[in-house]
């Protein structure tokens, strides 16, 4: 179907997650998180790994420094970005120049205006001038040693307006003896057929001396569609980031670039092997942001091969591919069955025998009423594994014996001074033995939790194992506002294994105490004796 | 740029929000949210409304009775879901047939196979049977006079296998009076390319008779792209929801698609003026389902139009289009500069200006340095104009002199029948007056919310007129788990300004409470004297 040349192009993949990427609203990474994120764009195996610009920002000039030192790539390149030199000044004594080749990277990325509006009016210069710029930068980085790739900034509209002018912008960098000249797409307004007609004009011009690169932002909702379109009319290198973050509506997002162009289309990408890394490292990138990957996203997110509706589900069991355009194996995601109120009896089944529960047909329904009433309240067990497990498990008629709580209390004050105390009091029955701790916390939860746990410590030492690695808080109906019921999620691991139970009430003590309670019983449940 | 015929024509919008929507994993709609949402839509005017499946849920059944009743649809169509008849039943006794005509809809959109392998395989039986499913099903439709869509299954998979049942499907619903064939990608594994081109083919096949619509799914992250690629090709009828919402990776989102058209194509889509409202209904049918619009979305999202790099703010100041696709204002957004570690002095001074205040250069720089400190504890001004507003204000040496708090305590017990209590208690002054006031509540932070509301009451009886609108809790660093810092957002309203406050602590009450603190202040501020 559709129409390739023979064999499909190899595609050079240039991240700019540490550049671009970190312009998202609500992002900002230490310099120590952009070295772990530069790791793990490597282990994925891209091309170009953009580190920031060292000219705009002291935290990158530290991390082009410790990268030097501490980085140790096996298969990226690392790319320190800046622009042109101002108008009207000179190569020799420009600050952002300078600051580009003290990076002392093998490549350099410029921008360079490429449209004659923008040197015009945003530079106040000539067109002649803002060729000029371009020239020389070029001329003096590789100079310098470097390898220079151009990003040709608002090329699209520029081209659109005043064909000779972007082509003489792009003719500067190449005469002067840059590698890679780059199209960009940079207010994120062009759709895949514009895209796809200028950068073939634009190869087409060339004749290959120069490998054409696409920079698309997502203004469009058509960032993967136009970087995509851009390939196929000749494009060799596409820049973007991981999980699409950027600014505004965010940069091509390459977590589904890459899979696009080498599963489906057969253009090489990424080392052999390294695709099916895929999911891991757009979770780990996106973890190191302190931002979830949205469910929603192609390929990688959680939800991309979930499936929910009863008719789905039944005929998925009967043939994978009907619901799945790719195996999701292959990028290292895989299927789910989700759970959820509208769970038939079908998909209860098939998660007991997933989890290896023996469960009669009265037990499987009395999980399916319970699901729709406790969804319902606002409980959530597509998220949450372990409580949905100790339902199943109840329904067979099993309870939790390991302990039981008499009482607890929280008390929080805020003195004169204005600072904050709080201490949580655990009242627990192990078998016949009462046990009770007062614990200190730098907050209610953290202070329930500790005097919990200190109450079951001499009876299950186990427990040490067992760590909290997420707490998360929804406020559902947050219409509510103060009064509206929340929903608290948490993860745990003792190492080996990881789980996620929930808790659910207007009162956010009861919510994380139902969640913390189910987490220490799936912990004992599962774990290794004491 | 690009090529479209002379004058581009008119697309019809049809939603699935409702239907297909609704199988996004996490979200459920009350019979009420769905008449609530239905309004939305035709208040955006779109074309066609699929409010449910009938057949498969008894609380579509309900739905549309009560809309039947309750709902006046000025603009759009509602259109009730349902399939074919069954493989080798009767029409006249297929009670999702039956359904469909008992949901009393001016029109019906029906799911057909037609694909030769899910004939063969999903349903196990044959093509002709498959053929005759479909024919028989628009027949009794149309003969109970409803109009009749029919959305034609994994359709490009299957043409791409077998064009020449695909093509018999199509015409068994043309020919027994569809007005409607509508292409899915049911997988939504197909890209701009292959879609092009099979629509194309099809609308030259069945040469203008029937209005041929398409259907995508987000899996390879071009579902917008997908469905303007088939507009190109001559479809001129597009299905989708409004923020994409949908199983897996979600469906086409219409509200990328409809501006894309209208405002960059020249499709028409929508009655006049009612694009204008597309930010309004995308946020407001989020809501509803209890699901943030995604920042990032395009033309909607929060962020679509923010600015946050300094770079970028300064050259916006002189030309907003460089770096703005369309004007913010066409679909109800708008610009916004985004105040964060990374602004400089230019984007403060932007602000205070947006604001009214009057701020010299020192309070300027002490801005930069109190965010630049802040938002490395975790606050996060980009969220919490009122906030912002505040310490801008202390900058110029302002202090707010409403109340003072001289202590606050919260205690919540859970009692041996496991029950939980809460009660707060907040000793304030105003002036020399000393208020002392404990309250209840059903979780901490509602007790202190009422606490301190009733210590400010008889000072202040305008704070009755703020409400707390939406409570966000957003733990930081989660990996810290319960010793994590958190940070909460609190929304307000007066009826007539809303703002928002953020407090930021290891403590979750302390968050709460400075938040809450900062809300009132802020309303006392701005609200009319009590």
């Amino acid at each position: 179907m559709g129409t390739t040349s023979e064999r499909p192009h190899r595609v050079e993949v240039f991240d700019t997650t540490l550049r671009d990427g970190l312009q998202v609203e609500g992002v900002s990474a230490t310099v120590e998180d952009k070295l772990r994120i530069a790791e793990q764009l490597d282990l994925l195996g891209v091309h170009y790994i953009e580190g920031g610009w060292p000219g705009a920002n002291p935290k990158d000039i530290e991390f082009f420094a410790r990268a030097g030192s501490e980085l140790r790539l096996g298969t990226s390149t690392l790319v320190a970005f800046g622009s042109t030199r101002r108008p009207r000044g000179k190569v020799d004594d420009d600050a952002t120049l300078r600051n580009l080749v003290e990076a002392a990277t093998a490549a350099v990325c410029i921008v360079a205006k490429s449209s004659d509006y923008h040197v015009t009016e945003a530079l106040q210069t000539t067109l002649d001038e803002g060729e000029a710029m371009i020239a020389e930068s070029v001329r003096f980085l590789t100079g310098e040693g470097r390898q220079v790739l151009v990003d040709m900034e608002h090329f699209f509209d520029g081209y659109a307006a005043n064909p000779e002018f972007s082509l003489r912008a792009i003719e500067a960098a190449v005469i002067n003896g840059a590698s890679h000249v780059v199209l960009c797409d940079t207010n994120g307004g062009s759709l895949p057929h514009q895209i796809e007609e200028i950068v073939g004009a634009v190869v087409h011009h060339l004749g290959g001396d120069v490998v054409v690169g696409i920079h698309c932002h997502d203004d469009t909702g058509c960032a993967v569609a136009n970087s995509m379109a851009a390939i196929r009319a000749g494009a060799r290198h596409v820049q973007g980031t991981l999980n699409g973050l950027g600014e505004r509506t965010g940069n091509a997002n390459l977590s589904t670039i890459i899979p696009n162009l080498q599963l489906k289309l057969g253009h090489p990408c990424l080392p052999d092997g390294r695709i099916a890394s895929l999911t891991a490292v757009s979770h780990h990138v996106a973890e190191l942001l302190n931002r979830a990957v949205n469910p929603q996203a192609p390929y990688v997110g959680s939800s991309a091969f979930a499936h929910k509706a009863g008719l789905h589900t039944s005929a998925i069991a009967r043939a994978k591919d009907a619901y799945e355009h790719v195996r999701p194996e292959q990028v290292g995601n895989g299927t789910r069955f989700v759970v959820s109120e509208m769970a038939g009896r079908a998909t209860i089944q098939m998660k007991a025998a997933e989890l290896g529960l023996e469960m009669d047909g009265p037990a499987v329904n009395s999980v399916v009423d319970d699901l729709k009433r406790l969804e319902h309240e606002g409980y959530h067990f597509e998220a949450a594994d372990a409580s949905l497990e100790l339902l199943m498990r109840r329904a067979t008629g099993w309870t939790q014996e390991f302990f039981r709580v008499e009482s607890m209390r929280v008390i929080t004050d805020e003195l004169p001074n204005g600072e904050f105390t709080t201490e949580a009091t655990a009242k627990v029955w192990v078998g016949d033995d009462r046990h009770v701790h007062t614990a200190e916390g730098n907050g209610p939860v953290n202070a329930i939790d500790t005097a919990l746990r200190m109450a079951l410590a001499d009876a299950y030492p186990q427990l040490s194992r067992v760590h909290l690695t997420d707490f998360k808080v929804r406020i559902l109906d947050g219409a509510s506002a103060t009064g509206a019921v929340t929903r608290v999620l948490l993860d745990a691991t003792d190492g080996e294994r990881d789980w996620t139970t929930i808790g659910v009430s207007a009162n956010i003590i009861e919510a994380s105490w139902r969640a913390l309670e189910e987490s220490l019983v799936y912990g004992l449940l599962h774990g290794l004796p004491g």
